[in-house]
């Protein structure tokens, strides 16, 4: 039956952890879920706190998985980890072989993120952050969110959300990697509960 | 509905993480669950491998939470983390007020364990395992195990059982605390996928 393989379908929700002004790396985990219902397995890998190694830290550890072959979609609890260490999206997408959603929870002042960007001396980032395109509104079950894209169709997208989103407006991927983050480095997760 | 309730039961699966040769402390995963279902928070804590500090610093974890009000069964991984640090399972439900089940994956031969320990001189800790009492056969909807229990009824126990095992022959909440454990400290986890 279709509709019970497509909740079937095998996703990565990847979350940065929190982390303290002066931390030199954070935490970032990915947790491999079945759709939107279980758990399979956890990976992780560090990234620097507003550097540049982001895009080229996730393809290694993606393409080192044992889960990679049963992958269908990638999901990014935003464009970035670490403060401003911003994914290059097409680059993941072409180097793991793994179509990108990009989940923008609340969506950026981006003149102000520009501004910021320029005084940190960080304009190249705000074109690479501009190369995802701009975030789209798209509705689940649960409510809606802003998403952008690699390396796959927005209709597709759309069909992927609907079918991981099953306890929030965000994919339960993502959900669970978040949790997991704050409780591995702050000792407890501010999960609903 | 009462089976409704019964399914959104809360419990937490702790299971501590690979370690090696050497290491001085263990990470040890608290996973917050509604029943066998979904991954509400996560909490975690440290204990010395081969220590005798994993009864105290669980119960401190349990009630430093914010989940703990909620909290209607502890599920351990086993009664032991770290190597040979032996949980109290009895004093970790009188401190924290929560009736525990042990999950004992594959059963030991105690004269063997009993031998071992008393080679490293650990006889007392042999004792504290023998309080937890003799593992009893439970079935599940997915297969069978053993388990141990503190502040609860057989049956009781048996209804947890049932509630939480969703997806294997263990409660879903530690197998969600292994598979985290394993993927930090490790960087993948050897979840089935």
């Amino acid at each position: 039956h279709p509709m019970h393989k497509k909740k079937e379908i095998r996703v990565l929700g990847i979350d940065d952890s929190p982390f303290e002004k002066g931390d030199e790396k954070v935490l970032v985990i990915g947790t491999f879920y079945r759709g939107g219902e279980a758990l399979d397995g956890v990976m992780s890998t560090y990234c620097e706190v507003d550097g540049e190694d982001a895009t080229y830290n996730l393809i290694q550890m993606i393409n080192a998985s044992k889960f990679k072959s049963q992958l269908q979609c990638l999901f990014l609890d935003g464009i970035a980890v670490g403060g401003f260490n911003i994914i290059n999206i097409h680059s993941l997408h072409k180097h793991t072989g793994i179509p990108v959603i990009v989940v923008v929870r609340h969506m950026p002042d981006f003149q102000e993120l520009e501004k910021t960007l320029q005084k940190l001396g960080m304009e190249k980032k705000y074109a690479l952050m501009e190369k995802a395109g701009p975030p789209k509104l798209v509705k689940t079950k649960q409510g809606q969110c802003y998403i952008q894209i690699a390396g796959m169709s927005w209709g597709e997208a759309e069909e992927f959300m609907k079918v991981c989103c099953t306890r929030s407006n965000i994919p339960e991927a993502i959900r669970a990697a978040h949790l997991i983050g704050a409780g591995i480095v702050k000792g407890e997760s501010r999960g609903r509960a």
